[in-house]
């Protein structure tokens, strides 16, 4: 019952894992490219709706995380979206810089060949 | 070191979390749209290259699933990127239908809204 309101509902029930995170996919608004994926916990979410800027969960330093914060690349959110059972978001971003730490514009700039890693220039 | 290799190498370093999962993301190759998010173990990392359709690992039922196997909606893998951690992965598909459990095409079809969910017709 829970699983079908929260499938078909209109109310958000985020579903947190046994860590207390969701999963939380940036995407640029304009390009639609995918440009990072990271975590939140209850207390991302709520500063990232309240600010309007992504903020996550750093699972390595177990830290509130504001994306941009040292680097001045913030992510502008504009839209979140939910998955049918609300353990994942989407935010839909105005990136202010590149949104990888190493400088690229998306951290997806590999992709898989037969022998390793291929750049793809994202 | 290792963390630097990762990220700029050539190689192939999957960093499987804890509990052995990456995380996979689905994007339609022809709209770009997300798709679904799910999780991958190195079997059904596999099993996904193998095969040429998209494998994951169930973590409520605690099984390797094939996606589209009762539905027949599989996802055809047409790339693979790799992010810079290597800890995420996106899958580049040509969906055989709809790719949510639900019916609908994409597993996000709503989106937050100050007073609840809204559906945004994906």
């Amino acid at each position: 019952m829970a699983d079908s309101v929260r499938e078909s509902g209109s109310d958000f029930m985020p579903r947190f894992d046994a860590n207390g995170l969701l999963t939380a996919i940036a995407v640029d608004s304009a390009t639609k490219d995918i440009l990072m994926v990271a975590f939140m916990d209850e207390e991302a979410l709520v500063r990232t709706r309240k600010t309007g800027l992504a903020h996550f969960h750093s699972r390595s330093r177990g830290e509130l995380w504001l994306k941009g914060e040292t680097s001045g690349h913030f992510l502008k959110v504009e839209d979140i979206l939910v998955d049918c059972d609300q353990d994942a978001l989407l935010l839909v971003v105005e990136p202010q810089g590149p949104a990888c730490h190493t400088g690229a514009r998306s951290c997806f700039y590999r992709k898989l060949g037969e022998e390793g890693l291929i750049p793809v220039g994202n």
